[in-house]
């Protein structure tokens, strides 16, 4: 009779990856670049703040963008659905700057994400909040009496996947199961309902 | 440019004491008693349990009641401000099985509480999800490098309002503000948003 805390990545379980649909939006060819290309994310960063100078993206313009992002099918029923059941906890190393309006269609649920630094409408930098904020999040909700359930498209967050009590892929790329084939998978949200349902 | 998570108590603060609303709408005069009345929180509640027995009063019957008490004026709107701004966890010493109706009407926040023993629907018993839980989830939240903030109508939690960053009384009693005269007060959601915007 634990009670549940879900923690769930924001960026393709419930949204488009932001900077792919920034990229997208305005045509600049180099946002869609991800840790997949260049590994060192603070070097990615740097690459994107120099392409984002390079076409005077400013922070409202960006978040202009943000707001055109609709979330994916079904995935506020999906929450929705979660948040009745349990608690839910987005991890995500995304920037609450970019996440706003994202959050906001999904009615405000509690994000522990990190910080872009700003000057005069243009990101500067980035501050995490802490490393490893994932891992430290679902050590502390295990701290504090809860059940922990994640669900990912990646093993990116390694840490954080192998501390939670149960972690399922959702729509994954065959990277990820080929790394992982004992977890198993969701490919939609009423597969991933089922999975969590069983592990309440 | 720290974040912050808000931790505000549920009842009185967002909504009625639901204890003394399951009595003024049954009319089972002993469950209006509060720890004020029994100090021993494990002895008020074999108390309550003795007088739901009694009345035939039932998880079920009890959750019907508690579908017709309306959130405190404004606190939906209070919540959304707050949401839009910051985190917000509501931390409450009440059970996941009365909070849920509750909850639903304030779009369901996170919030971290207890849990009731339930045998063919009638309380039998309570769970703790671990003891001194607010002081504790507000020293994590703390250790993820959160900004915490706390509003709160009585001086009880002392531990947990000891750990917060910044805390405030809430429409607190007179009792409360003589303990501490030192600590600001709100009279309403407005005076709260002034002192919160003050201390982001």
């Amino acid at each position: 009779m634990k009670q549940t805390i879900l923690c769930l990545d924001m960026e393709w379980v419930l949204t488009p990856e932001i900077w792919e649909e920034v990229s997208k939006n305005t045509g600049i060819q180099e946002l869609m670049l991800t840790t997949k290309d260049i590994a060192d994310y603070d070097e990615l960063m740097n690459y994107r703040k120099v392409h984002l100078d390079k076409n005077w993206l400013t922070l409202d313009k960006i978040q202009k963008v943000i707001w055109t992002i609709d979330l994916l099918p079904w995935s506020l029923d999906f929450i929705h659905w979660a948040q009745e059941r349990m608690q839910v906890i987005i991890l995500s190393d995304t920037f609450i700057e970019f996440a706003k309006p994202l959050l906001k269609k999904m009615w405000n649920p509690t994000i522990f994400c990190h910080n872009l630094i700003i000057e005069n409408n243009k990101i500067v930098d980035y501050k995490l909040r802490i490393k490893d904020q994932k891992t430290h999040a679902v050590r502390k909700f295990k701290e504090l009496n809860f059940k922990t359930i994640a669900a990912w498209d990646s093993f990116n967050d390694t840490g954080m996947l192998n501390e939670a009590d149960f972690w399922f892929f959702f729509k994954p790329g065959k990277k990820a199961t080929d790394a992982f084939p004992s977890i198993e998978i969701a490919n939609d949200y009423e597969e991933l309902k089922k999975l969590i349902e069983r592990s309440l």
